[in-house]
């Protein structure tokens, strides 16, 4: 199944952009009255029908230069496409090796994640993370994978101020879990996170206020700094263990949505 | 903490061999008396201190020639080092793209495996998978992992092949679960893995004739044909769902060995 992407959807039809116009009609060969489907990365995926091109004069006219896009007519469209019974944002300290970082956004977004927030640790070795390459590798992997929403992919910034971010310590709200997997013993005990995710997964939905939302902080090779953990610890995120195994942290990324998504499943 | 291997433990000593001799002696520049940690890579570390070499006319004599090899003094060693509290099988057919079969090697290494199974899939685009780097990237996970046992890895052969290997269908021994990771409809029901993984680690330690012995099938991305899935089936292997998300062969790999990490713990 050949999904190909769309930013622009409206009116019973959409367009695809320059890149997913040449992979359809140039690649795949694709002609007008073919039908395709396509996401709107969001949650949707359109079943459509490829148009010939807009009359001149309309809306779609494109000026000298521009490159070629696809118009397509939506025939009928499923909300929600792939999606899981869970809100998981990840946030992750670069790796040293960029590809290690890129794979763990592949194969997380596979498995299923919202949102991918790239954190510069105090102890982070790299603080620096293009994100171009990431955008595409997230488009990618939610199409072979086949879902309608596209992770999304946050601006690097520094585990303190994702941290502040996400507001002050609460009441834990049934079903928000905030977790900190570290590795030190500074912190003992730690929970074994599918304890608490089995917690969450057995709630029951009356109990909820919507489908159960886990974020997840992964650190550096170098650890959280004490400060980080204290700072999480404020705002509410607890410490867990992902298990014995030492796991790098592109690793520990993916056995934390791996852990999410095995244990809060319909 | 920096790990090495040696395949020459014997009477209080051990000898590093040549590629890990020079990474020792040449890259980290350690000097005899510095002391060392070594796996022999069947599950135990040792810690050690480097010797100066052998007096001549010993039998680590080497001939002319001969790469340089270090010798160490056992002084105490740590048996099941890093060991998990269940024996894994994963047989993994081969991806189109082998970075991607390496990728899950190492990952899988990480969390957690004991024997990894190339095997080739009736519908398998890719019939050849080349062993000496996977054997270099198994060792290097061992190590950077800080667990004392490599994973072995088998030979390629036909999936057809491996299940025969695996025996007759026989009453379920307490604790031994076979899984065909199969994502066709035509098969149904099939179970969540992690519900029968679930029973395995409620089942008391009492009536079980060993730690749980877990072997899992993974296809090709064109699946298995209904023939190898009807052999397993003979063979007793349980059709298994991963759970909703379509992943790629190396994610189903590794979403399978972190379902038996998560659920069987000590």
């Amino acid at each position: 199944m050949e999904i190909f992407y769309s930013d622009q959807v409206n009116e019973g039809f959409l367009r695809l952009p320059a890149e997913e116009t040449a992979h359809c009609m140039r690649v795949l060969r694709h002609r007008p009255g073919d039908e395709i489907d396509v996401i709107d990365g969001r949650g949707t995926l359109y079943h459509c029908v490829l148009q010939e091109e807009a009359p001149a004069g309309g809306t779609q006219k494109r000026g000298k230069g521009e490159e070629q896009t696809a118009l397509a007519r939506i025939v009928s469209s499923e909300a929600s496409w792939g999606s899981h019974p869970y809100r998981l944002t990840l946030a992750v300290c670069p790796t040293k090796n960029p590809d290690r970082y890129e794979w763990m956004a592949e194969k997380v977004t596979e498995v299923g994640v919202d949102t991918l927030a790239p954190v510069i640790g105090e102890r982070s070795e790299r603080r620096v993370l293009k994100t171009d390459r990431l955008h595409r590798i997230l488009l990618s992997a939610t199409k072979q994978s086949l879902k309608g929403a596209i992770p999304e992919l946050l601006e690097p910034q520094t585990v303190m101020d994702f941290i502040a971010g996400m507001g002050e310590a609460r009441e834990a709200a049934a079903g928000e879990l905030r977790l900190i997997a570290y590795c030190s013993d500074e912190v003992k005990p730690r929970a074994f996170i599918m304890d608490l995710l089995r917690e969450v997964a057995e709630t029951p939905v009356s109990a909820l206020t919507g489908i159960p939302h886990v974020t997840v902080l992964i650190g550096p090779e170098g650890d959280f700094s004490p400060a980080e953990v204290q700072a999480a610890m404020a705002a509410g995120f607890v410490p867990v263990s992902l298990g014995s195994s030492r796991l790098r942290t592109e690793t520990a990324a993916i056995t934390a949505a791996e852990a999410v998504y095995l244990s809060i499943y319909e």
